[in-house]
């Protein structure tokens, strides 16, 4: 399936640098412009879109899950 | 209340561009080295924190948030 | 940006019946075969979008967000 | 204790195929009319529902988890 | 509906102390013997729910939500 | 890093009291005024923090992430 936009606005776009492998989630790293960016996500989906170290990636996240913390 | 860290692995310091205040909740979009990021938190927080443009700010969110997509 | 594929699992595919657009969110009310599917996106979202009823999209969560309740 | 309503107002009712059980959390997998609904939960709450392949649940989500693409 | 049980285990009994109605989302906040408690969902959902301020809720989060910072 | 001020509303101050330990996510269960509080983060997290039973922390979610059940 070949999607043309999603609403997700923060989208990081990187290489897959590290994946940790659990029995039902894993954890993707992933080097990016803005520094490293992890995901967890279920297993299935890692092997789903085949992902592998070297993979490149877009990391995204709904705004509405964005916190803010003042300095 | 001053906190030392936080397990929101996932942090991007910038300064706010932009703020939409709604009733309930706003739009807070940040200008950080990975480009803009965009959170939507309540309208109380964004008074509460004194958010205004030019804080200096941190977006962040949890690893469990964040989605993969394979280009 | 064309993404070939994304993992979040629970995806709804149909088309928008209804848009109720707010100063900073807007809900997004979707028909599927699975029954109606409700989005509150940022409504920078829909107009980047382009977002109208009649469009057809996809709905998706992630596995992380879905909770299960027994009856 | 029983609930008479929930806000979270995307429910999808269906019966449990599958669970993959971790240390920490698992994977719930429900077929419900929408297709295979994908949940990932606490193992803890696996055992508190006594969920089992064959148990009728709900499961659902919030309306500002669900992300919206376009085809 | 009537749910016998939910897997959110984080659950908050209260009653409800404000309601801030936007047009889309409102906010709802919740007096509990832990505190205030405060949600956000769609305004929708206060009208289905018949929520005023008095009424009976229970606030509750999925463990996958809950962020931790050390003091 | 000292962070002033969060916006997540919701904070929960507690010790932790059991960890259950898995190769991707951990449970940190947190022992609070308003009952016992449950976390998924990252085993990385709970090491990077260096969480420990009797760890003084805040657990905290955005109001986002709060649905709210009538009884």
């Amino acid at each position: 399936m070949s999607i043309s936009s999603i609403n997700a606005r923060n989208q990081f776009r990187g290489r897959i640098k590290e994946i940790i492998e659990g029995p039902v989630v894993s954890e993707v790293d992933i080097e990016t412009p803005a520094g490293l960016v992890t995901s967890v996500i279920t297993t299935r989906s890692v092997h789903d879109l085949e992902l592998r170290v070297g993979s490149e990636v877009i990391a995204f996240v709904k705004a509405t899950e964005v916190s803010v913390a003042k300095l």
